[in-house]
């Protein structure tokens, strides 16, 4: 079965889209730690980010450059941290999240919600500092 | 003043070396997370991951996909965690992390040490399974 962010990047699954390449997408997270948490999908469905073959990770980490310099702009932080966990959906991701302090950078932290246009207008932000 | 990191890329500091390329180095981070908590850092130093000119971001994430890749052949672990955070010490760098449950990459927990011989032999496993 596909998992749910191969649904995502068919587009049978709605996203805030950040920007999308030939082998990766970048969409905000519904369940973000912070405003601006926003996720790097390569469009390859493989469990391990280690696992990706090469020419498909660097995809992912041009676009994570790309993105991460952009939230960094777009949303008021101390930094944007990173973050590869993968234990939830088995489809490799990389997590930027803007951060302040370490403890930002937590997965237990509670997750965030927003309004409909705040979620528009974050991933507009942060499209609108895209390099 | 050169930051610790780039003290120990000038051999003025030892550190349990896993792998070095022209643009970035690959050592045990002495307060880990878990046995084969490992760092990558480039050489250039600068503060911010995002910050860095591409061709050093690119050199720091060719490292990682190789040593992410051995420290999960060489370490037990469900997967290997990555992070950056970078706000103790202003020198950008890549955490790669043995990690069980998402609880694993949690930079509040409690550090491990190991003995002399533990950190060799650590080192020394995941330098054996870099391809």
């Amino acid at each position: 079965m596909a998992s749910i962010f191969s649904k995502i990047i068919a587009g049978e699954i709605p996203c805030y889209k950040v920007a999308e390449t030939e082998s990766a997408i970048a969409f905000l997270d519904v369940r973000p730690l912070k405003r601006g948490h926003t996720l790097i999908v390569p469009k390859k469905e493989v469990d391990k980010l280690f696992d990706l073959p090469k020419s498909d990770y660097d995809g992912v980490m041009d676009l994570a450059y790309r993105v991460g310099a952009a939230v960094g702009d777009a949303i008021p932080c101390v930094r944007v941290g990173v973050a590869v966990l993968g234990l939830e959906v088995p489809h490799a991701h990389v997590h930027l999240i803007p951060i302040d302090t370490e403890k930002d950078l937590n997965f237990s932290n509670e997750r965030l919600s927003f309004e409909e246009e705040e979620w528009v207008s974050t991933a507009q932000a942060i499209k609108a500092a895209l390099k």
